[in-house]
């Protein structure tokens, strides 16, 4: 979301609102170990990027997590790794109410004297990572006016009622249903209430928000129709789909660096002409400085164009300017080299390809992944420049950490 | 499946099963142009991965094809190049349920004289294309049993009820309901008279075959939970998982031809050890002949090993097996060579490294992925065998076409 959500958002939203997120599952209908929720994507925990969202919307004052004693210890390294900043871990109970429950307890039980009691509460699942701020906004605007919101769904599949012998008594139209989903909002008067009043067994067996807020303070909620990317991630094959989107996010544009020499100025005409074709857009520069650092702060990947012998001092340079922002704390950052070298200059790989394997290898364990790409000035460049471009995107869409190091020919 | 799951249901499907897949969607959730069961992965459309599954299984004798008139020529193209053999296509309706109907209208209108008119027909959708035999070895069973079988999967999401000004109504208790989902069978009996039954009312606005034959012919449909992997390609996230899931099916194993080399065995020895950790098996063989041919028949992917000069023709003649097999035909191949090069050797970059750019490009046509990896024997190479194991296993899992013809450093 770009600065101007959150300025109309904040606009909508000018009263506190806090956020729950229950994560104290399991995970078994992944088939994995590690529950959901703590699976790794690029190297960083589903749940930090859940908290990554609610985190970069200025109108959220807070977050609890609430999550099983036995991973307490893990939640709060990752609280502090990934720097977040506004999130509190507190202990989950044996169901999902109970530990929504408890985030909602602890919520008015704020320490930091800044942060009041929320006028609105939203619950959301720390496995559905993909929450835009605009739909959230709305889920928080209704809360606060109606009492209750929730974000619903159609039904992708006929529900259908099954007689105890496992055969069809009946299908349900289609029509007349939806899938409830996450985020929900409530008051926090609504919230805590229903919570004072509910019975062990609502504890024990019940899931739905919406249905306590409903029998237990009289609140119908607003039901939104929320976009599909809401979904939550319950099978394998969504830990895939996750990554797929993550990896997506980070690899529509690229900044491409060219020191201001001719040669490599054309080559990143020609780059941009051929990444454009494969839905990637670049930002020319000729460096870093002024006002094209910008691009330190939005962009996820990096060209640099070298036509130069002292090539790879061009990529330290970048390193040290990443490290200086702490860019890869979150994601992973592509950097490439280009190295379009003279008609009379020997290829890099018979003078010293090891250099870019040792900066390569020191840079990985800061979460930066160096590649490297060398074409010949020549009649023909500009076919290579789109071999470059082929590469240079797998490379950015990829980002394989077995292959950093490595210098590609064009 | 493996020839022995085949035998099983071979041993208990003891008349004839035909299949009709409804393809007439125009996959409006995905946000794409292309309707789903088109969209390519690794190359090949969705429908022949699902057409490949029930192909795969020798006692279905048939599959119908409903596709909309604008598709025919694409899905006639799809039949030719990927050598289907059991599959017709037909025109489909304007409607999934008139979709389905003429391909069961087809099956009773066989052509190839060998083939009867089923016992028993499994609607599937095309878009869910792992459909596993023992499941719907259960599904053609119970269906000639009971006259309907269905499967069914838990619901993810808690199902509520609207009110006509959007607010909830009530949820249903998630425990009493199913989603219902493919493959369902039924006897051609039972089916055909469905469809002679039903109202244009049905047609027009119904979706659910186990419905029809309920209301049509008094028979309620066997209900059997089926495996996650049955889920439908249906949002764009799961275009990613469906490749993932293809993906990491063709990467659990390669072929390591050797030669017989002492060096290279000891290589693929220290490989084998590497690649298990990242959880692939290998098969390591001196060549390709007699009884090892049988790699040929079913691995997808293969790393020669040549500590010899002439190395580009072992990987010749791998191709040209790989030909001679048709071998990928429906998947693609991966072929890495791997140089193991001596330390009086010079290094293949500064020698031919043009040779296996070129090898690589004209087998990319034929769907052969071919990339090269080369170490020098030293007194670390073991360090640098755990590299090669690493950037082999990550290119077998990507199978990136940008890539192929690179010499990569191990
Ligand atoms: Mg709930
Ligand atoms: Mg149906």
């Amino acid at each position: 979301a770009g600065k101007s959500d959150h300025h109309s958002a904040e606009r909508c939203v000018d009263f506190p609102v806090s956020v729950v997120l229950p994560a104290g599952g399991t995970g078994e209908r992944t088939g994995l170990q590690t529950p959901k929720q703590f699976c790794t994507f690029l190297g960083r925990p589903l749940i930090s990027y859940t908290i990554q969202a609610f985190e970069s919307m200025p109108w959220i004052q807070s977050i609890v997590v609430a999550v099983a004693k036995e991973n307490m210890d893990l939640m709060t390294d990752i609280i502090q790794r990934f720097k977040h900043r506004k999130v509190r871990a507190v202990p989950g109970g044996s169901t999902r109410h109970r530990s929504i429950c408890n985030g909602v307890l602890a919520l008015g039980e704020e320490e930091r004297p800044a942060v009041g009691r929320p006028k609105v509460v939203i619950i959301h699942d720390a496995v559905r990572p993909f929450v835009e701020e605009d739909f959230l906004c709305k889920i928080a605007m209704a809360a606060k006016e109606q009492g209750a919101a929730g974000a619903i769904r159609p039904l992708v599949s006929t529900v259908i009622a099954t007689t105890s012998e496992g055969y069809l008594d009946h299908s349900l139209e289609r029509a007349k249903y939806r899938a409830s989903e996450m985020p929900q909002g409530f008051t926090y008067d609504v919230i805590s209430q229903a919570y004072q009043r509910c019975s062990e067994s609502d504890f024990e067996f019940g899931t739905e928000c919406l249905h306590l807020a409903l029998q237990y303070c009289g609140t119908n909620a607003k039901l939104i129709e929320g976009p599909p990317t809401l979904w939550k991630v319950t099978y394998k094959r969504d830990l895939a789909a996750a990554e797929s989107i993550i990896k997506e996010t980070l690899s529509r544009s690229a900044c491409v660096i060219t020191g201001g020499l001719a040669e490599a100025v054309n080559l990143a005409d020609a780059l941009r002409k051929a990444v454009g074709a494969l839905d990637m857009e670049l930002d020319i520069v000729p460096d870093l400085m002024g006002d094209n650092a910008r691009c330190l702060l939005k962009e996820w990947n990096f060209i640099q164009v070298s036509v130069s012998h002292s090539c790879l001092s061009e990529v330290e340079a970048i390193l040290v300017a990443l490290e200086a922002e702490n860019r890869a704390l979150l994601h992973p950052v592509v950097v490439i080299w280009v190295h379009f070298s003279r008609t009379d200059e020997l290829p890099v790989s018979e003078r010293a390809p090891t250099a870019i394997t040792e900066l390569a290898s020191t840079a990985k364990h800061r979460n930066i992944l160096i590649y490297g790409i060398q074409l010949k000035q020549s009649k023909h460049w500009e076919r290579s420049a789109s071999r470059v471009a082929e590469i240079a995107s797998a490379l950015i869409r990829e980002r394989s950490p077995a292959l950093v190091g490595q210098l590609l020919q064009a």
